[in-house]
């Protein structure tokens, strides 16, 4: 037995940035969480604790402000891609970058100022891009996070496996709700289109899940999954979560009350997870860099 | 000395009911956090445990699930009365009621779908409802929460005292954010009208937010509860709790590059704190049941 | 009807400060939040931006660190006070001063080193402190927070109010647990002795909860607070705030299994909320400040 | 290009238990909360919505009650172990069964009542668990999180990478702090002995932190692992993630104050975040089932 070093990566976490951009007097924000994570020849580093190869993680800070300034923010998958691409070529110890953005969206406040802005939305906007430099490969994941939403009807659950511990009912009607995480992989990494691209992406998973009439969560994720390839050639993959955000019919009976569908008891804990993956069959391996 | 039982209420906290109404193929829900604390002549539970005038909390929760459904959910300050008034007036030993509702929204999915929804907005509206039974005194406060407002220019900072410990330089130009949490007190209990006059102070809120050019966050905050006031007549006091979410110009010098108010580092703690009442000098006296 | 300004405060939240001490090898940490709220003519401010009788928040925050190296941190209740003073008496328009501190604990590694800490327990050690300044009225209160607790057995509830919407069964036997509240107030603020004092108080609380056979959670409430009272005679008032956290038997018949209060699901929401006061009927008049 | 399902899975996840075990007046508890995800042929429920190979995730719930009943819970690993082999074993369609528990950890209230407790320490106890079946593939990791360490000297960083964007200087005495999440993977699966060796790992972790002489934070990391790897020959594969929690040194120069490494600012975002694996190089190969 011997005991070495395996798989291993740093960074910067959590780095707000927000940009004022100024057309006269109408102002435009962008607001951002980055994430950078980096490897490489990074052995010395853990093992003696020379840093001669270590890029400090104050400086992946400063370079994410820096840029702001030097190259505006344009969509998030190249701002992450800017980043990814300056690390990994900029300094040789460093063999991957991987760039995490979250984006938290803002509308104008009705009125006649040009720069006043309200948080729209619960739902985050996401990027993930993975860059090994020049002439290495790149990957670029679009998503969303925290898109809550619900169906008042048009959802059954039954047919299932009935064993000794089971007592759920079947249901012929209920609620169905879900938090959606979706990251959807580009096709080609760099392609660009990323603003158009998110917006009909995230337009694909609200009808899918509307307008499926689901015989499980896991019908609704899988469609969902496939309206967004089916529409949308530029991209090859698309993984989805989504908790099963119960809710329970209340019994009212014992107060001489019916309750048809009616009033509902929305619960926190547990709940169910469903995970799982849709995908063109001829899309290239996907990266180690999703985890 | 004696010792004696002070100040005392109970109540079951975060009921979440969830409402679905339908007009044939379209639906509407509601979706509502409700508190109840309830006080009155509690003294022997505490001292002896002697539970004879104890309505227990899973009562209170039972109670707001079959309302929703005998009653409906109008607005959530009628829903937050009638769980108030119920309590006071139908349990001797129960003298004061306090109901405070969240409600969280949704909107539509656009979609032929009639029943499908997504959560809209990071904000929450709230009602906060006292009363003490028939012929007693009632208090009706509308508000929200969580109303997330940015100011990319517009506002100032100086002329403050410069004592031993002050290193902050005067600013003439800054960005102001703040999350807001606000609490208006309706003059007449039970009046009703209650989301027109919503809407109406969230927008006052809003301008005042967008139209005041701001010398400190204090003078922003009043503008605000004054916009209300002047603008609804059937409110009396606004309560506004405003942090001020800093956004720190950062300094970019040592890159070479200047930063006149564009990359700003958005901090989380510490933070500013900023509370004021505004008040008609008329209003009748706020009940204790605001704290 | 006039508008006018009411009730306003305002100062830094969240100060995170530590501080170590050196007694050779050995070291020593304290780890506190601070939060300030002040008060006084502050009424221009508001009214059109004058910022003449403001002492900036980022000052506040300066003076805390200054004062961790200038004064050291004693007891949180010596050193809020020692800033609440300091605002008091060092700015003619701040006429309030309210500090609160929470303190989170470390114990020492078991190690040879002097040097390094680990965080040790969820709960944490709060002092709020408001002065008014030279000849002014002071207050001191100590306390804890997310002190959580649970009885496995010892706890009844039954004998309570049946109404439409009761269908609680009474109980001879359940668990009772909470994350306790506490805060306690000293009849002459200044006083000192105040780490031996919490030592105490805490010490009342796990032991009243431990020995008191429960016929409500308000009765467990009111003896905690008592056996506070009785024991120390430097207090005079306590309050108490205790959610129940319900933990409800699980139906195991359906698998032909009993269930004689051996598992138990931990629910989150709704809970009952108790909370309540016992004092000293000779003790001074609670200062506002509590809010 | 052809449309196709991919990885998928689907469980209940946060199942709260609690388990009382009665040693005549002297009680015991357990406190977990299990998550259970489960893969198979589930093909038919994403594309046609027909669930004959899904147990509900209902089911999964109530299987974690009835166990506790049934076989009581040893330690967490032997608990999911249980559950997951249950699971594979039972149902044809389920061939990969992957369970985690935390368990929060309660110390009795110092009082002659053999009932009483008080949660203990910030750090939960982990299990993950992966079971194919009789026959095939297992997996054992434990580990804990939330551990909170601090070194206040000891620690250095310098000879670091210069680029054009770091302004960071090299420091020879910094604090060290961070929130250690640490999973370490069991030779053998099955093999026992899990709470001995888990207060083992514990220790070592906490031993390599405060004993090595810190020149980066991948030191450190390396140094624990390291440490668990030498001292537990049932062991054979650590992964930990460790946030640099950044104390930064105030600077009270412009008070007319020294700051000699003893008043800092605890900082919440950004933070540096250190991921990395340490491995006996005979292990076996890890399953996917970490992820």
């Amino acid at each position: 037995m011997g005991i070495v070093l395996g798989p291993n990566r740093y960074g910067k976490a959590e780095t707000r940035v927000v940009r004022v951009r100024r057309d006269g007097d109408v102002h435009h924000i962008r607001d951002l969480n980055v994430g950078i994570s980096l490897s490489g020849d990074m052995d010395e580093a853990h093992l003696t604790g020379d840093n001669a190869a270590v890029l400090p993680t104050d400086s992946q800070k400063n370079t994410v402000f820096a840029f702001a300034r030097e190259h505006g923010i344009g969509e998030i998958e190249e701002f992450a891609l800017l980043l990814a691409r300056h690390f990994t070529g900029s300094q040789p110890t460093i063999r991957h970058a991987r760039v995490e953005v979250e984006e938290y969206a803002w509308s104008r406040v009705p009125s006649s100022s040009g720069h006043s802005f309200v948080r729209s939305g619960t739902e985050v906007r996401t990027a993930l891009v993975h860059s090994e430099g020049t002439g290495g490969a790149e990957s670029v994941v679009s998503g969303l996070k925290d898109l809550v939403v619900l169906n008042s009807t048009g959802s059954e659950f039954h047919g299932f496996i009935q064993d000794e511990y089971t007592t759920l009912q079947p249901t012929r009607d209920r609620i169905l709700a879900t938090a959606v995480t979706a990251r959807w992989r580009h096709r080609v990494p760099g392609g660009g289109g990323y603003g158009a691209s998110f917006a009909a992406a995230r337009r694909c998973l609200l009808e899918a899940f509307a307008e499926t009439h689901s015989l499980s969560l896991q019908q609704t994720l899988y469609q969902m999954g496939r309206r967004v390839l089916e529409e949308r050639e530029e991209l090859c993959e698309v993984r989805l979560a989504m908790p099963n955000k119960h809710h329970f019919l209340v019994d009212l009976s014992p107060f001489g009350l019916d309750n048809d569908n009616e009033v509902f008891f929305a619960a926190d804990r547990p709940y169910g997870l469903i995970e799982g993956t849709v995908l063109d069959d001829a899309a290239p391996a996907a990266p180690d860099a999703w985890n």
